[in-house]
C-alpha cells in the first residue's frame, strides 16, 4: 500500500459492478482491489468532500465481508455510515459516488432506498446490534433456505452507546446467528472516552493469547470438538485459558457472546481467512478488528481527527483548503462562538461545566478544555448519559452548558423531560446544528428540536439571529436559577465579523420588532431572520410592500406583547423558522390567534413534515421556501391575496 | 421476621422522625427497625395500594444506608423509586405516607420537591448511576468537606438499561467516589431477560469465593496494603484468584469498577458492616446485594409478580380484592383488549411478532406470549432496542407490534425518527398508558406521545375511542405495507363488555361525525370522546345547546373533509385530547384553520403546559379541564361568548 499510489489504467475496480464480479477474483488479487479502493476515495473526496479517515481504515472489512458473504441475501448493517463509502464503490455505486452528498446524488450514509446492498439507514450511532438482531431473528422465524447470514458492524466509539449494550445484551439472550464486528481503530470522531474503551485497547494488547485460542478454536473444531451443545464448555474452557494467559477478563463473554480476536482488520487475507472460518457457526459471535483510521494516506494516519471529513485537499500534499491562512476576516462559525463565549463564562463563574457527547471539536467544546480540562466532561457517544449526568451535576450546584448536535439530542429526549424538566434544573441546553444541516442529510438535519423541546414544561426554548444574541442568551442562561433552558443555533457562520460584544443579560420571553409595517408580519427565529431581512427589503423595493418583521427569539415563552403589536396591524402573518412546521413556531402562533378568535390569514415556512435529504444548505432550504426567495414569494403572495380580498 | 406479625405498641420506628433518630440506635437495634417498616408497610399498603414488593425487599439496604451514611448531606440516588418506600418512612414522612400516591399527598416515587433526602427524580428506570455521578463529580469539583459520599442504587432489571451502561462506563473513567449499590433480586417487575441477567445469576452463585475475596481484601486493608496507587495491582489480583476460583469473569471489574458481593441484601448486620467496610475507599465501586423480592411477607415471596403492585389486599391472608370473582361481567382493560386482539391477529398471520420492553404483564403481551413464545420479545428495559429491534424485523418482512407505555417509549424517541420513520417501515406502536395514568404521577402520565409522533415525518398517529375502534385500528395497521402506524390508548377499561367484535379495515386520515349540531363543534381524539358526548348531552338538556361531535381517530393524517364539514357551521370549536395542549390535536385544528385565514374561535382542552402531579385519573383530568364536567363549562362559555357578541 502506497501513501501516494502511482496512476494505473484498467483496474479491478472498474470491472466489479457488483460483489458477485468481486467474488469471481482469487484471494490474491483483494490486496489491489483495495488499493484501488482506496486510490479512487483520495482521488473523489479530495475534490467532492466527504467523511475520509473512517472509510479509508475499513476498506479491507468491506471487500473481505462482500468477498465472504453472499450479499445482499445475507445481510450487512453498517453502524454509522461514515465508514461505508468502500461500501458503496463496490455495490454498483462507482460511477454515482461523485454525486456523493450532493442534492439528487447519494447519500452520504447507507440508505435503504438507495440500494439493496444498504440494509439499514446508519445515520445515528449504535443501532446496528439491533437491527441485525431482528433481520437475524426474522431469518430465524422464516427458516430461510439457504441460512441468511446477519453481519452488524460496529465502531469502538459507537459500541459505548446505551443503545449497543441494549443490542449486545439482547443478542446472546435470543436464538440467533448474529455476526457482531467490530472495526476497533481506537478513535471517535475525536478521542475515544470511557471504559469500555481502555478494557478495549488492553484486549489489544494480548495478541499472543488471542492468536493462541484462536488456532485451538479451529483445531478444535477440525476434529469436530465443536458444537452448539458443547458450546458452554468451549466458553468456560477459552475464559480460563484467557484468564490464565492474560490476566484479563472478556466482557463479551461475560456476556455469554463468543469471542473472536483482535486481528488485523487491515490485512484483507487475515479478515477473509477468519470470516471464512466463523461465517457459519451457530449462535451470536463477535470479530474484534484492529484497524488504523486513515489507513493508506499518511497525512490521515498521522491526523485522523482532522481526517474525519477534511473537506477539500491536495491528494498529492495532503495540504487542506480549510487550513489555507485566510487572507482577510470572516465570520466565525456559530460553533466557535459558542465555544470562546463558554470559556468566557466559565473563567467568570466556576461553577460552569460543560458536557459534550463525543463531539469536543464538532461543538468547539474543546476551547473550553484545552483551559479548563477538569470542568469539561467528554462522556463518549452517550446522549442520554450526558443529560442525566448534567441533571446530577446541576443538582449539586453545578451549572452544566450540554452541546449536543440537535439530531442526536433525540436520544436524550425522556432524560430532558424526567432527569431535567421535571426537576427544573439548571442545566443549559446549547443545540448546535439546528435546522438544516446540509450534505450529511436526513439523520442529521436538526429538524424536530424546536417542536420537542416545546412540548417539554417548565423548558425555556430560545434562538439567536446572530453571533452577539448567542453571547447575550449565553450570558442570560449562565444566571438563571431555576429551569433548564435552551439555546438552538445552526450548522456555520453567521456574517457577523466581530464577535467579542460585551455580554448582557436579556428578558426571557421578549423578542425584537426589528422593523415596523403594516402590510404583512414576517415573524422569524433564530437565524433565518437574515434571510427574512433580504425579503422583506426585496418587497419592499420592487413591490412597495411595508413589512413588519419581529425576531421572536424565544419560542417559550412565546412574547405575546409583541404578537399583539402585530395581530392589531389586521394584516398577514408569516412565521419562518428552520425547523418542522408541525408543532414549533408557526403553531404557537396559530394557537395563540385561534385561542382570541383572532382571523389572520397565517403562513407557516420551515421545514415540511416529510423528511429532506441531502444537499447544500442553501439548496435545501430553497427547496423548503424558506430562503429569502422562498419568503419573498410567500409575502408577495398573501400580499397579493390581501389585495383581491380588499378589491372583492 | 415473621410474615405474619404481632401487634405492638410503641414501636422504635415511631420514634424515628429523621435518619438522625436511626442513627441514634445499637446496631442490634436495627433488626426490629426492619420489622416494624414492614409491618408499616404492609398494613399501610393493604389498604391504600401502592407498590409493595419492591419496597419489601429493600428494607434492610434502607435501614443500613440511612445508619452509615450522613444523609442528607450525603446523597442516596435511587433508581425506580418502587423501592423507596421504606426511605420515605424514615426521612420524615411515616404520618404523611397514608398520602402515599394520593392527590397533594406524597408521591410514590422520590421527589426532589418532597424531602431533601430525595435526591433525584427517579421514575422511570436505569438513571440512577448517571445522576449520581453527576452529583459525585460536583463534590469532586467543590472539594466537600467533610468528603460527601454519593450512592447511587439501582436494581437488576434497571441495570439492564442502555443509560446505566452509559454510567457505568463513565463512572470509571472520571475521578469520583461514586458507590453503586445492585440491588439484585433476580426480578424485573415481570422475570428479568437478557445476559447481564444470568450473568448476575451466575456471580450469584459463587459465594465462597466472593467472600474469600472479600476477606482477603479487609486484611489487606488492615495491613496497610490498599491504596489508590495499589488500586491496580489489587484489581488484577483480585481478578485473576477469581478467574482462578470460580473460572468466571466479572464485567464490573472489566470496566475498571471495584467490586464486592454478593452479599446477603435481606441482613442488616452484614449490609451495615460492608457499607462501613466500602464507605471510605477511593474511586467508584460496586456492591452487588442479593435480596428477595417481597421479602417478609409470603405471598408476595412466592409471587413476586403480582405483588409488585397488588392494589388492596387482606394483611392477614393474602386474598388480594383485584383477584375476587367478579359478580358480574366488567369492561376490559385496554391493555387485554390490546392483548387479545394482538393474538387474534398473530394467529391469522405469522409474520406478526410482539415486542415488549419488561412489560409483558403490564401490556397484557403475555397473553400472545402464552400461545406463541417464539414470536414474543421481552427485551428487558430497553425501550430504544425494542424500537430499532423492531426496525430490523420489519426490514426483513415481520409485522412488529412494539408495545410500550407513553412515557417510556419517550426513551426511544430518536429510534423511531431514525430506525423506523425515516425508512418508512411498517411497525405498529401500540402505546399504552396514554394520557393521565393516575397514582404513578408526573413521570407516569403519557403526555407528550401525540405531539412528538405528530411531528415524525411518514408517521401514522391514530388513538380509538373505544374497543371497537382499538380492535380495527390494529387490524388496520396489521395490514399497512409501508409506514409507520402508531395507536395509543389510555391506563384502565372502557365502558364496553363485548370487545369480540369483528374487526375491519378503517379508511386511514378518517374522522368520524357522532353528531351533528351547529352551535358548538367538539372535536375529540381517544377515549375523551365519551367525557364529550356526556358533556354534550348535559349542555343540551340543561342550556340548549345543539353541539356537533366529531372523532377524529387520526391525529395525522388529519380528516379535512371532516375539518371543512366542521368550519362551514361557523361556530367555536373545542378540542379534546388527553395529552399535551402545546402541539397535538389543537395544534393542528389551529393550523389547519389559519392557513385557511378562518376565524373560529378555538378553546384547546387537554394536559397544561406543565407536570401533572398524582391522584386518581378523574381528580386530575377535572383538575385539567378535560373531563365532562371541564368540556361542559367550556361549552357553556364559549356559548354565552357567542351571544354577547351576537348581541353586541
Amino acid at each position: 500500500m502506497n501513501d501516494t499510489p502511482e496512476t494505473k489504467t484498467d483496474t479491478l475496480l472498474e470491472s466489479i459492478n457488483s460483489p458477485a464480479d468481486l467474488r469471481r477474483l482469487q484471494p490474491a488479487q483483494l490486496p489491489q482491489v483495495c488499493d484501488e479502493i482506496r486510490r479512487f476515495l483520495i482521488d473523489s473526496l479530495s475534490v467532492n468532500p466527504g467523511h475520509f479517515a473512517s472509510s479509508m481504515g475499513a476498506v479491507e472489512l468491506t471487500v473481505a465481508l462482500h468477498y465472504v458473504f453472499n450479499t445482499p441475501y445475507d445481510r450487512i448493517v453498517w453502524d454509522v455510515g461514515h465508514q461505508a463509502y468502500g461500501h458503496k464503490l463496490l455495490t454498483g455505486r462507482r460511477e454515482a459516488f461523485a454525486g456523493n452528498r450532493k442534492m439528487g446524488g447519494l447519500s452520504g450514509f447507507p440508505n435503504p432506498d438507495e440500494s439493496p446492498y444498504d440494509t439499514f439507514s446508519a445515520g445515528h450511532a449504535s443501532n446496528s446490534i439491533s437491527a441485525a438482531l431482528g433481520m437475524a431473528v426474522a431469518a430465524d422465524l422464516h427458516k430461510d433456505e439457504p441460512r441468511r447470514n446477519i453481519v452488524a458492524v460496529i465502531g469502538d466509539a459507537s459500541i459505548s452507546g446505551g443503545l449497543a449494550f441494549e443490542g449486545l445484551n439482547n443478542a446472546a439472550n435470543t436464538p440467533n446467528n448474529l455476526l457482531i464486528i467490530l472495526n476497533d481503530n481506537d478513535m471517535s470522531i475525536d478521542r475515544n472516552v470511557g471504559a469500555l474503551n481502555s478494557y478495549l485497547a488492553n484486549l489489544t494488547t494480548s495478541p499472543g493469547y488471542n492468536d493462541l485460542r484462536y488456532k485451538i478454536y479451529r483445531l478444535a473444531q477440525k476434529c469436530g470438538l465443536v458444537s452448539d451443545r458443547r458450546r458452554g464448555l468451549m466458553l468456560r474452557f477459552n475464559n480460563s485459558l484467557k484468564a490464565l494467559l492474560t490476566r484479563q477478563q472478556n466482557i463479551f463473554e461475560g456476556l455469554n457472546i463468543r469471542y473472536f480476536g483482535p486481528f488485523d482488520g487491515n490485512d484483507v487475507a487475515t479478515v477473509v481467512r477468519v470470516l471464512k472460518d466463523i461465517r457459519d457457526m451457530d449462535g451470536p459471535r463477535i470479530l474484534h478488528l484492529s484497524t488504523v483510521k486513515g489507513k493508506g494516506y499518511a497525512p490521515a494516519e498521522a491526523d485522523p481527527s482532522t481526517w474525519h471529513a477534511p473537506g477539500r485537499f491536495d491528494p498529492a500534499t495532503g495540504r487542506r483548503a480549510e487550513s489555507e491562512p485566510k487572507t482577510k476576516p470572516v465570520p466565525p462559525k456559530y460553533q466557535d462562538v459558542f465555544g470562546k463565549t463558554l470559556l468566557e463564562l466559565a473563567r467568570a463563574d466556576k461553577e460552569i461545566v460543560a458536557i459534550t457527547a463525543a463531539m469536543p471539536s464538532g461543538t468547539s467544546i474543546s476551547i473550553m478544555q484545552k483551559e479548563l480540562p477538569a470542568r469539561v466532561f467528554d462522556v463518549g457517544i452517550s446522549e442520554g448519559h450526558a443529560v442525566t449526568f448534567a441533571g446530577g451535576l446541576a443538582r449539586d450546584g453545578m451549572r452544566p452548558f450540554v452541546g449536543i448536535y440537535s439530531s442526536f439530542l433525540q436520544r436524550g429526549y425522556d432524560h430532558i423531560v424526567n432527569d431535567i424538566a421535571l426537576q427544573r434544573l439548571p442545566v443549559v441546553f446549547c443545540i448546535d446544528r439546528a435546522g438544516i444541516v446540509g450534505e450529511d442529510g436526513a439523520t442529521h438535519h436538526g429538524a424536530l428540536d424546536l417542536a420537542y423541546m416545546r412540548s417539554v414544561p417548565n423548558m425555556t426554548v430560545s434562538a439567536p439571529r446572530n453571533a452577539e444574541a448567542l453571547r447575550n442568551l449565553m450570558y442570560t442562561a449562565a444566571h438563571i436559577t431555576e429551569g433548564p433552558f435552551s439555546i438552538r443555533y445552526p450548522r456555520g457562520a453567521g456574517k457577523t465579523v466581530d464577535t467579542d460584544t460585551p455580554m448582557h443579560k436579556v428578558e426571557i420571553g421578549k423578542g425584537e420588532l426589528l422593523r415596523d409595517g403594516s402590510d404583512v408580519a414576517v415573524l422569524t427565529i433564530g437565524t433565518v431572520a437574515d434571510d427574512a431581512a433580504q425579503a422583506i427589503d426585496k418587497a419592499a423595493e420592487t413591490l412597495g410592500i411595508n413589512a413588519a418583521h419581529a425576531d421572536m427569539m424565544f419560542l417559550k415563552p412565546l412574547d405575546t406583547t409583541l404578537l399583539e403589536h402585530i395581530a392589531a396591524k389586521d394584516c398577514p402573518i408569516i412565521t419562518v423558522e428552520d425547523g418542522t412546521i408541525n408543532g414549533a413556531l408557526g403553531s404557537a402562533v396559530a394557537e395563540w390567534l385561534t385561542e382570541r378568535g383572532l382571523s389572520r390569514p397565517l403562513v407557516r415556512l420551515g421545514m415540511p413534515d416529510r423528511f429532506v435529504t441531502q444537499g447544500t444548505p442553501a439548496q435545501l432550504r430553497a427547496l423548503c421556501g424558506y430562503d429569502a426567495g422562498g419568503i419573498f414569494n410567500a409575502i408577495a403572495k398573501v400580499c397579493a391575496e390581501k389585495c383581491e380580498t380588499v378589491e372583492s
